[in-house]
Parts: structure tokens; sequence; C-alpha cells
């Protein structure tokens, strides 16, 4: 099934149920009030949630009404947890390599993770609002998983049994930020502002076979200013699928439910895919020529990020969204 | 006023106002359910909360009973954010001075600040359950603060207007872990698991006098396994003032309610105060004589830790736990 969050004013927003086809929707009336609260729930709120979005794709839904991700907050708009893998090591390669860092080994069998903000998604059609382009503003383009409650130590053949959800993320960056962030040793912190996410999250089953070996086998699109300028599939290179990151997370502790893990910025090796950043385009140029031609975004730009499946269909809806200026 | 997290069998809890002297309670009964709640609408039911607990400290409270923090959660049994500063840059120096790494001089004036996993908070009288010894078990004794709406940007001047409440936190670590995680670059993640909590988060005007510059000018004791191991002043050394890590954190961002800030773990340059962490023991042993003598926690160790009033109350009710082994 196909969910969504409705600006209604609150700070969670109001759970909706979405047709497969993204084109209607109806409120989750008396079953639950927010997707939060679903999944606190999950094993009784999900059938009664399945079984509206059966009569919806009926055309038989209740009060149904346009689906339009303008009016939609992130499907959680906010959540407890925000975890981000770097599961396309191929990326993290590239980047280092453009800057005469090598990479250890062990990235290739112990995944890289980042805690990341969790208080504050933006909705899928709102703007990115940031004080300076000096920052080095990018965006990356991810799929991402929401977990139910996930005990600690789960082993990685247990794990997939707790994703709920799928959707697509905008990993906003500060790319100028980082490497002075980094050198401090304690990882991200003003360097990744709040994350963008999909209007709508989706069950595993409504991919299909493109879910397969916890990743999900389909070109991710990443178009900026109106270009297309990235569509590596989502399901080659992932080193880490979900839920080997799932194991990872969980390693010394639980994740409870409503946990939203990220696959990290997707890349293929084969660059005649694009890129899902700017960052790994202008490693790209420096590896090439020594330097950097592409610039990062400024406020202004555009950025589109959607999947589609074989027949061409959005899944999730698209992440569309402006990079605007904060006023002071 | 005082409040606290009665545990209900809900993931939330239920927010109980509890006595200046930590001996009877109510429910929050027709005022909000949670904290989560009352933060999340703050500046109308926080009024309503401040009556009640002056109704039940005059001994006029509605359904009280006793007070006792083993039936508490958390203040936040989970909160949409946790992000620990590292004020007491004293520490920083002496744990990296017994590793021979030189502390930059920036960390006297450019916050360290990491991001926490925050979905599963440790109520105050819980186990610590972890599955290695192995891991290096580390206690940290620190206070914390819950903000409001924090908008991104925040000058200094401001941040202390959007502080709620402030509490005790331990912000358990696994020392073993964190040299191979920091060397991936991406900061804390499986060397953090879950942190634990005083029962009684307060509001800042209950410290009176003690609170002042932003910072909380009292010593935080810790005890483990019976004695005394440190006394630090809270309000001594604390290089950033929690409006500075405030600030900090607001640089490219928006915090939401239910925030959680902490200060890091307390350190005095006097080592007469002694220790909130046992690395910083550790760290004093390698730098006089060459190598670590105390080992990390066991299994069945306890850790107590508590800030006295200057008359010997006890403000926030005490942090006292046992770690014990996670069977797999």
């Amino acid at each position: 099934m196909k969910l969504a969050t409705l600006k209604d004013g609150s700070r969670d927003g109001q759970l909706i149920i979405v047709s497969r086809d993204l084109k209607t929707a109806q409120i989750a009336d008396g079953i639950a009030p927010s997707l939060q609260r679903a999944l606190d729930d999950w094993n009784f709120i999900a059938p009664q949630l399945e079984q509206a979005y059966l009569q919806l794709n009926a055309g038989r839904g209740t009060n149904t009404f346009d689906f339009d991700a303008k009016n939609c907050m992130a499907p959680l708009p906010r959540a407890y947890q925000w975890a981000d893998g770097s599961s396309y090591v191929n990326h993290v390669e590239l980047v280092r390599k453009a800057r005469n860092a090598e990479m250890p080994d062990s990235f290739w069998h112990d995944p890289l993770m980042y805690q990341g903000g969790s208080d504050d998604f933006i909705g899928p059609n709102d703007d990115i609002v940031l004080a300076s382009e000096e920052w080095g503003i990018d965006f990356e383009s991810e799929v991402a998983v929401i977990t139910g409650d996930v005990p600690a130590g789960v082993k990685v053949q247990h794990a997939a049994e707790h994703i709920r959800l799928l959707l697509l993320v905008n990993d906003v960056s500060l790319r100028n930020l980082i490497p002075a962030e980094l050198a401090k040793g304690f990882g991200f912190f003003q360097s990744k502002p709040a994350s963008s996410f999909s209007p709508v999250a989706v069950t595993p089953d409504e991919l299909g076979e493109a879910w397969k070996d916890g990743k999900v086998h389909l070109p991710l699109r990443s178009t900026w200013n109106g270009t297309l300028v990235g569509q590596p599939n989502a399901g080659v290179d992932m080193v880490f699928s979900f839920p080997q990151l799932i194991t990872h997370l969980c390693k010394t502790r639980k994740a409870r439910a409503g946990s939203v893990i990220g696959s990290g910025t997707v890349s293929n090796k084969d660059s005649a895919k694009g890129y899902s950043c700017i960052a790994e385009k202008r490693a790209l140029e420096m590896i090439a020529g020594g330097e950097p031609q592409t610039p990062f975004m400024k406020f202004g730009d555009t950025i589109k990020i959607e999947m589609l499946d074989k027949n061409g269909k959005s899944i999730f809806g698209a992440i569309e969204q402006s990079v605007t200026e904060h006023e002071t």
C-alpha cells in the first residue's frame, strides 16, 4: 500500500492512503491519525489501512480527493531516528580519490553510517531554505526504509522482517562545511541540514520483483534544473543491503518503530548512469582534469528525485523542490 | 516545576507533575498526556502544569501518590533529537593527551557536537543492557536541556529563551568501539548505545541562582559501585554554555520542540573533583604512569548520578542503574 501525510497545521500531519496510481487519496479516518501512530501499532493498524487501500484502488474509496504532493509533508514529518548508510561504496571511493585520500579496504565490508537529525524533515515540494550559497549546497538522492521495532543484535537474516515502508530521500548536504567538520572527528553535524522525503511511502510488496535481496532494483532519477543528471540503478553496486544496514545499526542497541534508514547516495560504477549528487560529478572532474567544473547549487535551483517502475509509472511520487535563501 | 513520565505500558508514558521535594506526584490529568505533547504546545500547556505544581507543593494536589523513580521512564522516553556537545574541553584535552594526540586550538572556540540516537532512551532506574563487556562499557555524567522550537540561525543572546527544561544524562559509551569508529570519519554510532536520563526534568527557575549564564553551577555527583568518584561543578570549566551549544546546533537548521542537548561529560581542571567517566580516570593514569589502571564497567556494576542543591536536596532525582548482560 501507499501512504502519505497531509499538511493540516499540526506537527505530525494527517495520515492518508494514496491510490497505487497516485491519483486519488483518502484520509485514514478512524484508523490512525498519523504515520508514527500507525507504525507504533503496525500489526493492528496495517491490515486496516491495507483494506482501505484495496477499496480505494477498486474505485470504492470513502470521501476521496485528488492526490497532490504539494499538500504533503514528509511521510514522517519528524522521526525518532534518521540513520544514513553509505552503501554505494563506489561513491565513497570516487570522492576520496578526488582528494587523494585512500579508502580503507574495511569500507567494503563494514558499513559507514552516520546519525542524522530527524526532528524536522522537509516535505516533498517544500523549499530547501538555507542562509548561504557559500556552504556548497548539494542534493543526495537516496532510497530509505522505515522500520518497526528491531531488537538489539538482530541477525541479518531476520532484519528484513522489520522493514515496514520504503521511500526516497534528498539528504541535503553542505559540502564546504564537511571537511572542517569531519576533521573534528565527531562526524557530520552542521553540514547535514534537514532532509527531504518523497510524498509517498510504500510497503515492500508495492515494488514487486524490484524488491529483491533487500535492495530496490530500479533506476533513481535525479533532475537538476530540468536536466536529467543521473539514473543509476539502486539495486546495482549497493554493497550493503538494507538488512545489512539494519544489522549494523542494531549491533549495540535497539531501533524503535519509525526509524528511518538511508542507503546513502545511489551510485553505479558505470559513470554513464550519471550522478545522484554534485560532489560525485565534481570528483570525476577532479580525477579527469585536476579541478572541479560543476558548481554547487544556487538559490533558485531546482531538484527533482523520482523512481519509476518498469512501466514508467512513478512509485513514490517526486521530491521536487527549490533552494531558497533564508532571510535572517 | 518538576515533571516526570510514568511507565504505563505505552511508548511515551504518562506525564506526571512531581513535588519540589520529589516525595509526591500527580498525573497531569486533563492537561497533557505526555511530555512531548506538553512541549509541542508549551505556551498553552505549561501554565496549566505550573498551576497544578503550585497546588501540589502546597499539599493540595489531586489524587496524589508517592513518587518513585523506579516507576519512571526517561522524561522523554523517545525524542526527535539528541545532540550532545563536548563543552568541558578539559576532558577532551586529557583524553587526547593520554593517547599523545594534540588537540586543535579551535576546540576552545568551536564546539564539538555529535548527533546521537534518540529513539529509545532508558529510564532512570532501568538496566543498561549490553551484549559484551569487551566493548569497554563506560558511564558519562552530563547535564542536558530540552528545547522548544528554535529557529535556524538563532543568535546566542536569544538561544536561552528556548530552553524549556533541564535534566541529567548518562551518555553510556562503549570505549573500545570508539577508536575504530572515529577512524572511519563519520562519528560515533555503535559506540553510543541508548542513553539514560534522570527521573525528573525541571524548569530553569527551579535551579534558582545555580542557573546562571546558561550553565548549572552545582556539583554533579557520580557514584560508581557505591563509591563517590566524581563531583565536579557543572558551572566550572564549561567552555560552551547551553545557549552557545544551541546556537551551534542551529547554524544551518531549526531545532524542533523536544530536542535534547547535552553538555558533554562534566569535568573540572581541578582533578581533586574526581571524574564523570572512567575514560577520564584512565587518561589521568596514562599520563601519570604510562598505562591505565582502572578497568571499565562489568556486568553487575552500578552507577548513580545525581545533583544536589546547596541544601543537599536532590533536584532531578537520581539516575541509578546496573549494567546487565543482554542474552542473545
